[in-house]
């Protein structure tokens, strides 16, 4: 992720430096301690999910819960005071996800308990669970893994849009030849049958019953394997590509690119190449 | 998808312009409400099939249904009527497709109600859920996907061949292992029990119940992933050589091809290259 | 497969040509009508096995499994016939498969019916299966597919033994964590769990039921994603070798490769290479 | 694995030799014969899980149990008294392991019956099963395979990671989707749904029932084909680079790699190269 704009001096300096930077022991321990916030808060949030659990320890689960949410509430300050541009930190996709990491918890004092009893309402507290999403903060963008998947991204929706149009057609026609009675109620049913198959999920769930529905689901169980092929072909030559690119070097004189990794010269115009 | 010859001017110049070229706005905007007609007449199908749905918007759905229908057939009409060859087009596949997503309305008019009821002619009309191969109209024929597929299906055909030939082997095995006792009532039956399990597939529908049976599964499995992994490599060595195409350029003199990305001059005659 | 040693003429030498051969019109037509058979023949083992169609067609399928007997018997003859070291066609594997596609209908006769109703004996009819392997006959033994195959041969073992020993120890610790009480009975039921899981295969009809347990599965499905990266890895890389290979051509002068498609002379003698 | 420091002569020297090294017939027939044991006593403590068969063959199983014990602390005692730093051995990853496949057996005499029967004690024996780890001593750790998972793993951890933040972010919407009555209990189990989901492993112990739950579990499968590109895409590429290091030679004179494989000289510092 690209780093905020930081303030020129003072304690927004020092504490954009901790908070946004990677690269100071402060800024490390920082980013150790939020890891490990993270990390607690969302087990805090997954055991109080289980009836089991939360009947024994609920009280201290939610008070472990308050603690993360005065915790990030504080970080959350903390951020939007030391930057320069406040606004565009807040609207910014890690900043909506830091404020819906904290949000949630506060709903349960602003609504009466009698509206907040209400089933609805009461999972609008599971968002805690998109804590996790603040852990994307600590991915590197930069990385190889995102330039190739960015560079597939277009090759990888044409492949769904030709997949979900194979799962129409089949699932279609599955519903007609397996009919109501083998569990193929609707024409959403049969789609839902063909993607678990074309992409050998198989939960089994629903499965064909008549011999010619088995032929089918055979036949698309082969074809799918073509398929199947295509979106790791995209992916796979993406991640060649930029392993070429990064053992290539450019000339900084004419920008030539394609110099082996241990070339002294510029292979078109002769320039020293830096190492 | 190539594009039907034009007639040189006239009302059919222009309407041909519009729908069968996407660079104008008007041709652009055309694309996208037969996009949305398409989509949306699909999805009327399937909540058409969905019991619950039916019953309470039937008569909606029916409307929308003609509306579409009406909607597709005026588009038909205009297609034939605006190209140079009409029987090239309606003998072309998108033809056959474009009529195939009108027919099965017009057969509910056509046929008296006492035949069209019956169980076989009324599966007629899901027919129309075909539509969705109107979109394959929108894909780039020249895209690298449909080029490295096609550059890799004599491969993917010999792959599915000796495939089924194991399937054939093991499905006779399992059925001698297991016998009908435990589900394997036929060979048949094997061989979707071993087409299934070779894809990793795994339903569940129909497992190995004997320890040697068992055993056999394993084996296969693993045998089975050696086998999977010949497709991708198949269909991403293909992607590798296309990209590399791509990356190459011809000689506008000799046609040489293979010269890297920043060479100046071919390397086989010296001609000057083009940018 | 290569072509065994062919007489220098007379009716043999003819012979030899329609059978062994590919590239005569007769040997082609030959060609056809045997994979024909083949196929004919194996169907009718598959349909015999079905006990509604055994029942009512049964009589047919007898004529027609004898008509493909003998046919395959005159097929086997020919070609002990016609090559110059009968011995060594007779052993070798197309000759072991050809041998074994006739004797399990001949089984019937030599053995007394009182014998040859016993269940066990029944079962080496399901031998005639085993004619599907006649088709091997028809692969292309130089294709790419089996050259990237055997190249990567040494790694797949390689990777299905460390597979076997990772299913080994989870299986037993999911032996340990479930117990008999969740259906893991023993250590090998276990193992077989562990395989059906790495594999991504599946089936559902042996899973966790315990908390630790699914939380061990978890992790074994997401190392297993590493794992089953790696045959793929190896058989896309061979192909890519493979293709590389065949892109290259080697110098008929100092045998030097690596030559691009279009070079006209040696790069390393400067020997003109051939087209 | 590394080969420990060799005594310079006496029986010990001999002994090490034998035992460490895979070069000399003395060599090769102690691996063959100690990878026979260690397969044969793993059978051992499969065989004696599996109910019916402890029954019957309770007492051989339980002799051959104590031979292999008896063989492999005979093995272990020579390991640790012919190599010149005992300690070093011991606590090296192979040490453990060879330690941990005899002292299981030992546990059963040292503890007494009444506390020994108690079942959590009895589970310590199984251990032996890891005695299939004793196999990990004959796999080349220099190997390509090896080489390229070890340069993936900081990629296939970041993998792992992404892939745990989407499923904890789908398991919980599963939860609030389909809720208790569906199976989906706790957000810990919607977790164990989402991870065997995106990994294709589709078991069916617990499936989607609702039309969205459905609708989302569709979308999931989808998305997760892109990112089950990812390691496969990740690992083929490090095979492929592993695979033109190894095509490469390096200069004895400046070390530079990347000639080409019928290159004669060092195409930086003029060297001849070596064959």
């Amino acid at each position: 992720m690209p780093i905020p704009l930081k303030p020129a001096s003072g304690w927004r300096h020092t504490c954009h430096t901790v908070i946004f930077e990677h690269d100071t022991p402060a800024g490390r321990a920082f980013d150790l301690c939020l890891l490990l916030a993270i990390v607690a808060s969302v087990l805090t949030v997954m055991l109080d999910s289980v009836a089991g659990i939360r009947a024994q320890w609920g009280d201290l689960l939610t008070t472990l819960e308050w603690g993360f949410t005065l915790l990030f509430t504080v970080e959350y300050l903390l951020r939007v005071a030391c930057v320069e541009r406040p606004w565009r930190y807040v609207l910014s996709p890690l900043g909506v996800i830091d404020l819906l990491s904290i949000l949630p918890t506060y709903l349960g004092l602003l609504l009466p308990q009698s509206i907040y009893y209400l089933s609805d309402i009461r999972v609008l507290r599971l968002l805690r669970v998109f804590r996790v999403l603040k852990l994307a903060g600590f991915l590197n963008a930069g990385s190889s893994i995102t330039q190739a998947l960015a560079a597939s991204r277009r090759k990888i929706t044409l492949f769904i849009y030709v997949m979900l149009m194979m799962a129409v057609v089949l699932g279609t026609l599955m519903y007609v030849i397996e009919g109501e009675a083998n569990g193929f109620t609707s024409i959403p049913r049969g789609i839902y049958w063909a993607i678990v198959t074309l992409t050998t999920l198989g939960y089994g769930d629903l499965t064909p019953k008549t011999g010619l529905g088995q032929a089918l689901a055979a036949v698309v169980t082969l074809m799918g394997y073509g398929i199947l092929a295509v979106p790791t072909g995209i992916v796979t030559a993406e991640f060649a590509r930029v392993r070429d690119d990064e053992a290539r070097r450019r000339c900084p004189a004419c920008n030539a690119a394609g110099h082996d990794g241990d070339a002294l010269f510029c292979r078109r115009c002769g320039q020293r190449l830096p190492d």
